[in-house]
């Protein structure tokens, strides 16, 4: 696991540029990028010469298995001999990290003031995005002669760029989110709510060896896809005449896409007429949304601003027409981001809208998410995720993107 | 809903005694407490005169349902007329609140400056438990004329006596957790992996109405169960001769309940000394621990501190021989805290632990939770939730303690 030494490496150099000796790591994402560790409740001291995790008994055998050796030392202590410290012994792992096992009579602050303490370091770099104004108190009382700075986005910038295992981990994540979704549009049936289609999704990515979905499922029926973020509710996939989805997979890595499908299962003119405004043709907002995410996809390149690919997008909103609806401007209906950064977390740098300072950069897997709000009518969503390369974007979902339809 | 504004009542007393005229809520958790709004990323600003959720027009619709009128403006406004504001029309409604949508060009803290220029607050609450480091450099930055002032606990100490209304809520989740875990029982079968039933019980609380699990399910298998926190493996059923599962179900409260069985799926001799070391008898070990579960039920009061009930428990393990095992002192082996309070949230106050500080009122809801984790045996945990009353304590949940079995 020498990437992982390799990225506490990195960190180590980006903090003494700000003269730091030390970094104390607190949000639970950024230690498992640099640990491999995956549970929560754990911080990491990091210093030029040490990488020290912090936990606690109930995460002990979980970070001998991901971070040292499964079968090491089982069984083998008294179990209640606390702190006490764990290192690698074999060749091959992690020879740089240890673990810092506190008791549960103590609290984590304590445990990392002891580390602090016995690392030496005296200036102390923290997550300004992370740490709370509560914790910080917290800290100076338990570590008085330790100064703690408040750093933004030293290990945000890392893993803003994934290398080669970060993107096959996040293919890993959609190919389990795609299977699911294949799994699920072949099972869905006319009565379906959409709670009971929010269950059956969430059930087939596990199925399809998600460890979970990679956020709580979003199925929306009709005009119910006018809300961008639709709770499920009672209303049945036959009481409209579209469904949009946006669901992911958690692999650890994790991914996250949006489809919206044309239902024949509730277009009898009936229906439609009782359920939704109609009058604007879905196909024509679904072309213009398919529209905008090619041409941002088309605009994405190393060096080129995150907020010209929105504007990419907005740009074919802005100038879509349809005499059947001539005073509808669907970019007055486009109210949110074009994208985000996935990984670790399902959103994450860099943002792709209107105000974004960030830059695209070889490496960045984002998605692109175009969208149409109508109230009354329902919304069409198209969201897939992309890496960015020399070249250009290439597409890490493989499910069309063509308008389609289901219950036909 | 009344019980909103009187929330939000409270929290005026207690800011205005803090000499502030003003109070930025930043959690979503508590804003949900405070407004009933169920999404995220959204603030709300309390001044003794006004309430106002600041969100953004992802959630408008969202926002009109659960803190409004349902039908109210259903495709009224013209789409781009951001911010615009949102206030009650009908009676009954919570007239104390009202929503300001901003526009996705402007950032949260961008809003949130605005609306606190618009009230002319100067002195202004945060939650320093909540609000980032980065965070307050943020609103300084947008919102320079405003004092922000970190102040922690209080809306969490609101939040930890529950009204009859919230503690009905949790006692559904219960409902649903204990529904969902009888599917889960007599569905089970040899073959089935941690993974399996994981995703099974995960599927079973969303069937039985849970809107999702409160937290990932653990379901442990033989001497994994010495994890308290195991992630689910492919170990199966008749690879362990018992089994621990921990779950709960989130219906915006939520609930956490572990119960550990006896397993006959895996208790053939072969197996059992195949896969876990023998010797410490699982009946001896569960008695131990409910007895300690009993005693720490027993010793709920108003006015008793919490880290006092974790004693009585300790006590029982303190007390435990075996004369077969002479040497096993149980105590070493409960390695975490006895509970924790739980509502909107799965972990909150007050924490029941050597080291707390707090002390039992009436109208709390905690876990009561001791284990036993016995490295290369496997462990044994008995959670339930609990009501602190009057009299003492009120076992929320209905499902038999004692040992039982599976798979016979």
């Amino acid at each position: 696991m020498n990437y992982l030494l390799q990225r506490r490496q990195s960190l180590i150099q980006s903090f003494k540029k700000q003269s730091l000796d030390g970094f104390l790591v607190t949000n639970p994402v950024n230690v498992t990028y640099l640990t491999g560790f995956t549970g929560d409740s754990s911080f990491l001291v990091v210093t030029p010469k040490t990488g020290i995790l912090i936990s606690d008994p109930r995460f002990e055998q979980q970070i001998k298995e991901e971070c040292f050796v499964p079968d090491e030392g089982k069984g083998g202590e008294h179990a209640s001999n606390y702190p006490r410290t764990i290192k690698a012994k074999s060749p091959g792992k992690d020879e740089g990290l240890e673990a810092h096992i506190r008791s549960h009579t103590k609290t984590i602050y304590e445990a990392a003031a002891e580390v602090l303490t016995k690392t030496g370091a005296k200036s102390v770099g923290v997550e300004g995005t992370r740490l709370t104004l509560g914790e910080l108190e917290l800290l100076k009382q338990v570590a008085p002669k330790v100064t703690f700075v408040p750093v933004e986005g030293l290990i945000e910038d890392q893993r803003v760029i994934k290398d080669p295992g970060e993107v096959k981990h996040i293919r890993e994540a959609i190919t389990v989110a795609e299977r699911a979704y294949r799994m699920f549009i072949a099972t869905l049936r006319d009565t379906d709510t959409e709670k009971d289609m929010v269950d059956a999704l969430e059930g087939y990515v596990r199925r399809a060896g998600g460890r979970s979905t990679a956020f709580p499922t979003i199925v929306a029926v009709g005009e119910r896809g006018a809300l961008p973020h639709a709770p499920p509710t009672s209303k049945m996939l036959n009481e409209g005449s579209k469904v949009l989805i946006d669901w992911g997979a958690d692999l650890l890595y994790k991914c996250d896409l949006t489809r919206t499908l044309r239902s024949m299962f509730g277009t009898t003119p009936t229906r439609r007429n009782k359920f939704e405004r109609v009058g604007v043709p879905f196909e024509w907002v679904y072309n213009v949304v398919l529209q905008a995410q090619n041409a941002a996809l088309a605009a994405i390149r190393p060096g080129v601003p995150a907020k010209e690919v929105d504007a990419a997008a907005r740009q074919v909103f802005a100038a879509a027409r349809n005499k059947d609806v001539p005073h509808l401007k669907l970019l007055d209906h486009f109210t949110h981001g074009l994208g985000h950064g996935i990984g670790l977390e399902v959103h994450e740098a860099p943002r792709i809208r209107p105000n974004s300072e960030d830059i695209l950069k070889e490496g960045m897997v984002v998605t692109i998410e175009p969208g149409v709000y109508i109230p009354g009518w329902g919304g069409v969503r198209i969201e897939d995720d992309v890496l960015v390369t020399h070249n250009g974007a290439t597409l890490l979902t493989t499910l069309p993107r063509e308008a389609s339809t289901v219950g036909d």
